[in-house]
């Protein structure tokens, strides 16, 4: 069977050979590398989920294009409950590591390229559809992972592509020559490029016809040659390394700058090449389908923030403190209208030409909208309700330390019966959920800016329906 | 066939006899009295539409109970396509008339007592259900219209119902007879009990065994005796009455209290009588419903009142005014998102042992409470788009006037080619939608007070999953 | 004594003779029209505090300019203590009498021209300054209340003055003769122009070279020929006409659109006249004075607001109820908020080259932005605590029915001990707070609309100096 | 003179040897650790401000206690004038450093022992407050930085002080002996401790009868035999450390938890003891005085942030974009709020019976409640308007590196002419600002926990007199 366990996942990764620099030095094993195993463990829990009692029935579908059995993460929403399963899959995923998967990108990429490659082909009559399909089918077969490369690093924001002074500020098409094609640029904010086997590029933007160069779509391996993935920094980020206070003992996440230095791409790994007006519709719809995701796992993410915050209640003894008990019914009512704008996005989705479904925009941007807003308001919440030590906690060495570790066991207990360690633990991942910025800046800016959405929900609405609504009951006719 | 006109709808209504006053007097018309007939009218819209080409497929349906056709507002949900249908015709509706069209709260009491009635009976070996069907299927057969009689007047909120000085400041049975009970009490906040043909009554909470006369559930016609309606004053309550200045043209709304003087009650037509564990599952059930409705019809309002905001900012020449389009964002997101997670609830509902569909209650709640506190939002920013005139436009009987009349219509022009009477319409209907209390007060109140939505959140979601989902993560054993 | 008391001001009314309308009918007496009249008592409270024990200290002051007391609304600050004290002044009589008391405009008119007419005699050698202050002599002496003519009607809103379809849109001058000016146009929300003795025009916005002859600012009196006043509907109008369920017994508001039909302004009377520049200065004086006076007057309505909020937990039996009482702490910090900053915007004045003392802009209009969105916030939650009675109590005339009223007297009870009458017209005065909208619509559109607050405070902040900070930080040499 | 340059405080500090903990290891030179460095700098920056031009003169006044001049950080309030400098300094200083200065705390603690020893002994003919005035001249003589050990670690917030099942998880007194006496206890989130001379111990909430051993307050050395710093972890701690992608290149901030392990106090330093009732009282004063401090340097820190904001604009070419401008009125609207708010309530100062000025609780806390809310706000737009690269910047030493390097800079480029570095390093002082967690979490935390602000605008607003108004105008005698 094609599809992989935790393990295999690893070991398929351990085969790459990516071109990685991290904080000024090349680092060639990646796998092992603490701070990139963390985050390599939060996907490795799509590919485990897919095996475990309770997860497997919803992880594991039947592929229609390869007639398998397929971890759904591969799989383009072929029926509502395709949709709906991808926003319930995400919320019990971003539950359980309590950050970012980071595998749901390339899904989102599969699902807007099996949109829009047919509609391309049906326009200008190319073969991007069927080229994808068979892309597709070696996903599928192999269970891979793979990235979204939309994001480019933009130079002036205040002009076109064509118009910058460094025409690579958007990742664009250098060369084309008889088997294939040369691009250059750079993708900023790679959620999960490490942790993938494939890279999709998609462009970040609609084209105008000068920009004809910048509307180009393909995947490629992760380590082909040119592509170079820059580890940045994030807040927590040396704690991974130094193997200590790291709050989530588990998981996180890594979003790497990936730069495209004159990169072969074959033809038949090209989805789109100078179709511009088609550029739009790709990240458009890459956008929503990314929205909805976020509504699934994000609202997850709020429920392992609401567990920390209860169990923090429990180990500091207040419990029944009427406006910490308020504090928390605001973080669940913020997951649940993420999760059911997403929800609602999913079940009114709408079967496309390809046979791709796709989910209500504007119910996507609405839960988008959320995110972007009250992310931010449930980790305040979550740090009024756990408490100072948030911020300034002893490192666990101070507790090893024969001098003062017993003075901090002492002096850190809480309630009555509670392991002092547990609540250290406790309050070291609380730190973790609400103040690591790789995965909460995400909330903001992943699947586009605050503005995006809004935008987005202004086209979508219907606008003469509502003025003709008011103009009936105002009594003028129309 | 059993549906109603619009017109069938208002020719039954004048059959009934009810007991009504309204500022000090008695009304005997009610179908004519310009102020009510306004309210009956948006009630009225719910039986048009049955019949409306574009409407009538997702009004109509067939009534597996009586095996014909159905207005959908006589129908308590048999699957999960009636649930979404609940919220979808009330957006529709709630678009169409601009405000409450107070059809709904009864078919919410009849959707609680087909899944609670069954429930008692199994416990308790009694034939509330089947009682409860023969009252359903005149329901439907005849295509009747139900108020329903929730909210206690309650006198001191500190004390239970059997506590309080006055015991009837909760409806209770005084008198329990051969051939029936006989009630008394007051019901507050009856929406459209004078566009109805029968009054539900439902305990207004969860009652003591000591507090059993109050755990009392029955149906009634209106015009029973004993039963006397008083009409309340809303803010605009006098515009219909001096027949000007009335903004929306069309519909309106009241909500009388209702007094319970010592009520005849046969015996079939009672639902619950002294079953103390019971009364609150059915205020449970009525209101998780009603907060479902709500997400549908308040999402059509704001609809109308987006569409109110837009005409407006032509009016005025406004249109490409960036602040206000950010504004116009922020009230249809707010639509979308009451909209979203009462659609999610529906989509996400069960099957109860009775064979009704329930709702979600976690996501029906967060969606309640968005109304709670973004209806008043939407309100703001409404009459922030259209403009102070909203508070002390010139009456219509001003621009009648020889003298004044041509200089009003000279000033409050607008935007060239757009017709004054047009913009004077216009404000006024901002004026209706924005700050008429009987319907934007049920913003807040409706389906129980904001604490109540929440503490139902609180309630109904899995705190322990939540707690173990972070004890994983940091490490803690469990 | 100069000094009017309460009586002398509403006789001093008396010999006034306004062209009034109102729904389509000409007032002659205004003073005893009863809607008119509750508009005048809250303007008669300035007068009323001049003379109270415990208020006359903070309302009376001396004039510099006729070396006698005065009653501080007709001082234009000329000191620290002068700016402090029109905001204290401010909330106490905004806390007195629940409502606007319709004087400070016409202060803050005083105010503006006090500084912008010496500006302009700077520059361009004109009298302007003397000529104000002989009315502004006038005024002292006669303890007048004057109204603040700035809103124009605006037509087309895409359009400046001089570009719409009619020039009249704006006020301008149509004619200039060697005894004066005649000038035409309308004003709309003319606050409290029926309880003045004179207008004062100010231009509504800045103006361009071609605008120049809507460059104009005058005062006469509110009996002018010519002078029109409208009065337009708000939405309890019609309770203190029909004399009952007025909720606030006292005080009331009025602002009628103001209509000047070609009326003649003798030279001595005109205070700019065409020097365009200073169009633009005189309104955002104005405005930044009146968004000060908000800060004073909105935050004494709150706690109204609050009293009667505590009081109706206390009628209710809710006085222990948690989130009650945090919602009451919402309401108090909001009014502290508005204090605050409208305070502090006071004691940081400067002194302008006229002598006259001017406010801090930025703290000034952060005091109005908080109006703008938190005064809604305050009326919702004002009508949570209260309940849902609020939008529907019976009225007063059904009380006093034999019949039925003994039933609601019984029915309305709320707390043992608490008469049920005082309950009910505690819930009249919560629907007069919450829901009318004379007053509530002051709130965002009163000294300009948000926008406008939000556009003054970037322009009067120092960005520079925030961006150098910055870079010092980020060790960028500047 | 006794003011100290910034030089000077930095030597003096060396002169002490306090124990201090870090990661598990022992610290033996606190002022040359590159971590702990920083934060005395930001300490230092307070003294360097005395004699700086354009500083000194708000920085510096004349002590009535010692008749010298005497830097304001250790003044305790004589006068409006010097309260209102307090909110001044700390937002020049706030803007300055961009983090926290950590020197108001010391003087807090001053400014509440100034008050309440003075009460105490005129209760109970004690001598505290001559012991404090030794102590305050011997702190201006030698212009120290006090540090203020007042929140205790707790342990079961349901218990009190003397019903913990570990006695000592509030600070109290262990033994009293004819020379003084011993405490133990430990202090957590001790802002600056290792960037102080003295630690002044209060305690941090009201006492009862029972819990006497805890209604101590002293003054102490950093360096006294059984103090303890252990040095916790912040999201950004390790950055300093390596000497690489620091942010704010000048300043930062820490708060070790501060542990006492039976450390004698002669009398002279103790400032209470066993005085129950004003354990409460002291904590009082105390806390809203540093909210009042926050409401200065939290402003400064806005401004800071604008700054940092417009500067990401400028380089990032979206200057004109208009929702961005209209997100740095949002941001600059709050700082304005937390200023106005803050300033105010020491403008409405009142002086003391011991002569020192107490600012106005209720403004203070109202300026507190925003910081607790706002200031994340702020943060996450400020993360907005920079873009995503906050969360994942490549590090400088990517810079460095011969292989990445140009492709680094080549592609992180913004705007013309502007220098990649610089958009560099203002992106690092933008995730600083907006993600480092010893500083955000003081917006929550600081100066008490969100709810206790909350609990005191209630106890000192006059609930009864809003109650009278509202009753006055609903027309019920009282």
């Amino acid at each position: 069977m094609a599809i992989k366990t935790r393990e295999e996942y690893i070991e398929s990764l351990r085969k790459l050979k990516p071109v990685v620099y991290m904080f000024g030095e090349r680092v060639t094993n990646v796998v092992d590398n603490p701070r990139l195993r963390a985050g390599i463990e939060a996907t490795a829990a799509t590919y485990e989920a897919a095996h475990r009692e309770g997860a497997r029935d919803s992880m594991v579908t039947m592929s229609p294009l390869i007639g398998e059995p397929v971890n759904r993460y591969t799989l383009p929403p072929a029926s509502i409950d395709d949709l709906v399963a991808r926003v319930k899959n995400n919320r019990m995923l971003g539950k359980r590591v309590g950050t970012c998967f980071q595998r749901c990108t390339g899904l989102d990429c599969l699902s807007a390229l099996s949109i829009v490659t047919y509609d391309v082909d049906q326009k200008y009559g190319t073969n991007y559809n069927s080229r994808f399909l068979e892309f597709l089918k070696y996903v599928q077969k192999n269970d891979l992972t793979c990235n979204a490369g939309v994001t480019d690093v933009k130079g002036d924001r205040s002009l076109n592509p064509s118009e910058q002074e460094d025409k690579d500020m958007y990742l664009r098409v250098v060369e084309k020559r008889a088997d294939g094609i040369v691009v250059r640029g750079a993708k900023a904010h790679q959620t999960g490029s490490l942790n993938a086997h494939e890279i999709i590029v998609l462009p970040t933007r609609a084209m105008r016809k000068e920009d004809k160069d910048y509307a180009v779509a393909f995947a490629m391996p992760t380590d082909t040659p040119g592509i170079v993935h820059v580890v940045g920094r994030s807040t927590l980020d040396m704690r991974e390394l130094q193997g200590c206070d790291i709050g989530n003992t588990l998981y996180s996440k890594n979003c790497p700058t990936v730069i495209f230095n004159d990169v072969f791409v074959p033809w038949d790994r090209v989805f789109l090449c100078g179709e511009t007006e088609f550029a739009g519709d790709l990240v458009v719809r890459f956008s929503a389908f990314h929205r909805q995701s976020h509504g699934g796992c994000k609202s997850g993410k709020i429920d392992c923030m609401c567990g920390a915050a209860l169990t923090m209640m429990d180990y500091n003894g207040t419990g029944k403190i009427s406006h910490l008990r308020q504090k928390i019914i605001d973080m669940i009512y913020r997951a649940e209208t993420l999760y059911g704008c997403s929800i609602a996005a999913s079940y009114e989705g709408k079967k496309q030409p390809s046979g791709t479904y796709y989910i209500d925009a504007v119910l996507a941007n609405a839960s988008k909208i959320h995110e972007g807003r009250e992310m931010a308001e449930v980790a305040r919440m979550l740090v009024d309700i756990a408490g100072g030590f948030v911020c300034d906690l002893p490192s666990d060495k101070d507790l090893d330390n024969p001098e003062i570790g017993p003075l901090i066991k002492k002096y850190l207990k809480g309630a009555t019966g509670v392991p002092v360690e547990e609540r250290i633990k406790m309050l070291r991942l609380v730190e973790k959920l609400a103040l690591e910025s790789a995965d909460s800046v995400s909330d903001i800016h992943g699947g586009g800016s605050p503005e995006a959405h809004r935008i987005s929900i202004m086209r979508d609405s219907d606008l003469e329906s509502k003025k003709n609504a008011a103009k009936r009951l105002a009594g003028i006719k129309k």
